[in-house]
């Protein structure tokens, strides 16, 4: 891809309103400060029937009150529309949810593989002290839903219990 | 993608008759060698829509007669179904050709990363001393059209020409 033109988004704390459980702790943290970036190349317009795009991520470790710091997640809009995730570097954990909120934690491990069904909303989370660093490959067809997690969030968090991560039911 | 069952083929340079162009050294060369296997994991069923396929190729370097080792290439039986390699070991070339056979060829280095349009016949190419390992990754309903490049064949070769790697008409 040398040349190609590569397109960048980045995340600060300040973008990711609602996102994590403790809204105080978020209020009290610093708006500007980077959680994630991605980067993509979009050879084709978004929308293409069949094309591909490809990214990489780059989720900086940290954590808003005892939640670690993660990806703002989705669904894909067009729910046949697959995607993977290929882990370089750091250490994270894959969550999926379906449209019922039945929910999967994989880890995310250098070298790891990770097959992402079109009809399920995925985030990843930084849960070590380095930046985890991933690739992904979906539909240039897929398209984006953020709203429906925006509106009712993921159905499970990973939280720092006695300095270890820990997978919890959001309604607890 | 621990655990998740893996497919391969292996295609030998029996498997890959008609492919290269001098047809005298073919039939000299060992039936038995190896010139490339894949190793791919599908989590859906082919025709799956929207789903995605991910793959690594482990092409050898070889030469039959001047001609290096390549893969046999392939249009996808959907036209609108894109794919990406990406090299990671080895040096080789990337053809693609279009249906009026215009062709491209693309260094492949490691980290390279490439798109492949979905109305482009794709093959590999090792010029190099060792193996050419490239992943890919395509969608489940992209389907293969392997017959069009054995009846057809690539417009263009890689030969070798005074030890370096030259890219020839095929019709020269």
């Amino acid at each position: 891809m040398c040349g190609a033109p590569v397109a960048e988004s980045v995340k600060t704390l300040g973008d990711l309103k609602g996102i994590f459980r403790d809204q105080a702790a978020w209020q009290d943290s610093d708006p500007d400060r980077e959680v994630y970036r991605v980067r993509w190349w979009a050879p084709v317009v978004s929308g293409n029937e069949g094309g591909l795009f490809w990214g990489v991520t780059i989720l900086q470790p940290g954590r808003v009150g005892d939640e670690y710091f993660m990806t703002h997640g989705h669904f894909h809009a067009n729910r046949t529309r697959a995607e993977y995730y290929a882990t370089v570097a750091g250490i994270g954990t894959l969550l999926r949810m379906d449209a019922e909120r039945r929910t999967w934690a994989e880890d995310m491990v250098p070298g790891g593989l990770y097959y992402i069904h079109g009809e399920h909303a995925h985030r990843a989370v930084n849960i070590g002290d380095v930046p985890l660093i991933f690739w992904a490959c979906w539909g240039s067809d897929a398209g984006y839903d953020y709203g429906t997690i925006q509106q009712h969030g993921f159905a499970t968090s990973l939280l720092e219990r006695d300095g270890k991560p820990a997978i919890v039911p959001h309604s607890s």
